[in-house]
């Protein structure tokens, strides 16, 4: 099941709001298609929004029809902002497409076309380093398992949410696959229940023993001794090791430090953003209403009620025990670590 | 809106089921009906269960058609043994079909006749008494909130919850007509969301500002510092103050601590359970996959996944910083306080 593909000079995006009841394939032919598709979550999870969103500058540039180069990079400055513009909270999804007019840039002077045929071939390489990016976080994480263990997961950080393998599910896959007795708890994830209808599906497919809970029950079932590790992925991670990810995750993380189970977040450097200083600096996106007093088209409260429904939320450093990512497992303190992970590319 | 009402030899119950999208009434008229609408959430509510138990063996009983008390007293007992078995953590169930059973046995030698109508009377007693319980409650509650506060409550310990009136929105109700000004913050409660679908809808109709969120959007408000106090219901203490409640309220509970945050529980003395020593010894109902799996009759979870679906959680003493009961307000160590409560009967 792929969650994206190049195909025919046009992005193919597997439909993630129609999971799991069926398995339809949208054709984005246009940038317009591409934004849309991010911000009603037909593509979702951090680094499969950064994926997309590089396919579609490489889409939008394609349509382009300029003599000159400076016009043409104008232009893709616009596009890019329009993506930006899609989803706030995912740093993925800046980072991609900085990337992209950064190598564009660099690469001047140079043709249109010769900057079309660049940022396509920027793009695939986004998303083929994401893949092995995957596996290799699966790799280092599945160190931190033990030879049997009950591992919750909030939403969905699976192959779904990245190019393949996905972050937190892919240290669950590598763990899994090594041999070792992994049993999942899966929390539904309200209110657009990720964990119930992408995570389960995920697992089941591979055979990976999976429970699914609601989010309320997971403080419960850690009291009941089942849970003992979390692995959560991330959307945004700050200098210091804060961590902005689905709504609920604090709570999950707070009730991990309560019951001293360890609580590791997945998450590729991409994810990671140094220019942030804390998790305050975030913008956390706030959605719909609807979201929260409808599910699948039904309403479920009275009409008129007031609704909150931040979109992520943030755990502080504190309550992370380690971080995972392709270069290797990271822990306290975030301020020397995280830094320091990057300073390897000098 | 009337939770329960016996008229014309009849139980007529609200289908909280259908709410808040529609308002009907069950008229059950022998006790099956009466097991049924109890099984399946009809009615629900540890106080509103233990009122709607006691009508339906007065109905029960009613039915009988026996010649000596002896006989007649053995058939009620059948009939309890039904009633009990409907669902197994709220005590005010059990509660309320042993005062039945005890005051029929004090009252012999009686005629059947006579034992019909006192049980009729004894039901009355009980719905009359905890309408009169939750007001008290309320009184006692209300002063512990400040003047201005965000109060967070999970699952619906209203009106609804009870023969009138509330238990934790009984504290809410009364503060709100002292004039205090109360934010109320309703988790939505999966699964079977009695928040979002019961407590908003109490709330909305009286006026008292409300907000929705999902279950696991607790944690972020706490961190927010939206919330100054926490109060929920109960469906069982034991006699070290062990509170089993609605799945969930064991986070919500940590998640106040956590972040300093009084956590309340409003319940009537019909809820404590002295004969248990603790939480440990409280049976927790699993029900069904489809109430996790399904929402509104649309499928949200693969088929064929596996499901946990404890309805109530147990949330030990040391995190509950008072009991609000009818009588006052009750604090650590509960060892001491619970037991001297009740002895205020002799």
């Amino acid at each position: 099941m792929e969650t994206m593909r190049w195909q025919d000079d046009c992005l193919v995006l597997l439909d993630q709001t129609l999971l799991p009841g069926e398995v339809r394939y949208i054709q984005c032919r246009d940038v317009d298609t591409v934004c849309a598709a991010i911000r009603r979550l037909a593509v979702r999870g951090a680094p499969a929004i950064g994926a997309a969103a590089a396919y579609g500058l490489a889409l939008g540039a394609r349509s382009l029809d300029c003599a000159d180069s400076q016009s043409f990079l104008s232009r893709v400055r616009e596009i890019a902002d329009r993506l930006a513009a899609t989803r706030p909270t995912a740093v993925n999804l800046h980072w991609a497409l900085r990337r992209l007019l950064d190598k564009m840039t660099a690469a001047l002077p140079a043709t249109p076309q010769q900057l079309k045929e660049l940022l396509l071939a920027e793009a695939r390489a986004i998303y083929d380093e994401d893949y092995r990016a995957n596996q290799a976080m699966g790799r280092h994480g599945a160190e931190l398992l033990p030879e049997q263990a009950g591992v919750l997961t909030h939403c969905n950080a699976g192959a779904l949410a990245t190019a393949g393998f996905g972050t937190a599910l892919g240290v669950i896959r590598a763990a899994h696959q090594q041999g070792k007795k992994i049993h999942v708890y899966a929390d539904e994830t309200r209110p657009l229940l990720q964990g119930a209808r992408l995570t389960t599906w995920e697992l089941l497919q591979e055979g990976i023993p999976v429970t699914l809970l609601t989010d309320n029950m997971a403080g419960y079932l850690m009291a009941l001794g089942k849970v003992d590790a979390v692995i959560v992925g991330a959307d945004r991670i700050t200098r210091n090791g804060d961590v902005a990810n689905k709504i609920g995750t604090y709570s999950v993380a707070v009730l991990a430090r309560e019951h001293g189970i360890p609580f590791y977040v997945a998450a590729p450097l991409s994810t990671i953003d140094l220019s942030l200083a804390s998790g305050q600096e975030i913008p956390i996106e706030q959605r719909a209403p609807e979201e929260v007093t409808c599910i699948g088209g039904v309403r479920v409260a009275p009409a008129g009620v007031e609704v909150w429904n931040p979109a992520f939320d943030v755990t502080p450093a504190r309550l992370v025990t380690a971080i995972i990512t392709e270069r290797g497992v990271y822990r306290p303190p975030y301020t020397e670590t995280l830094p320091a992970l990057f300073a390897q590319d000098c």
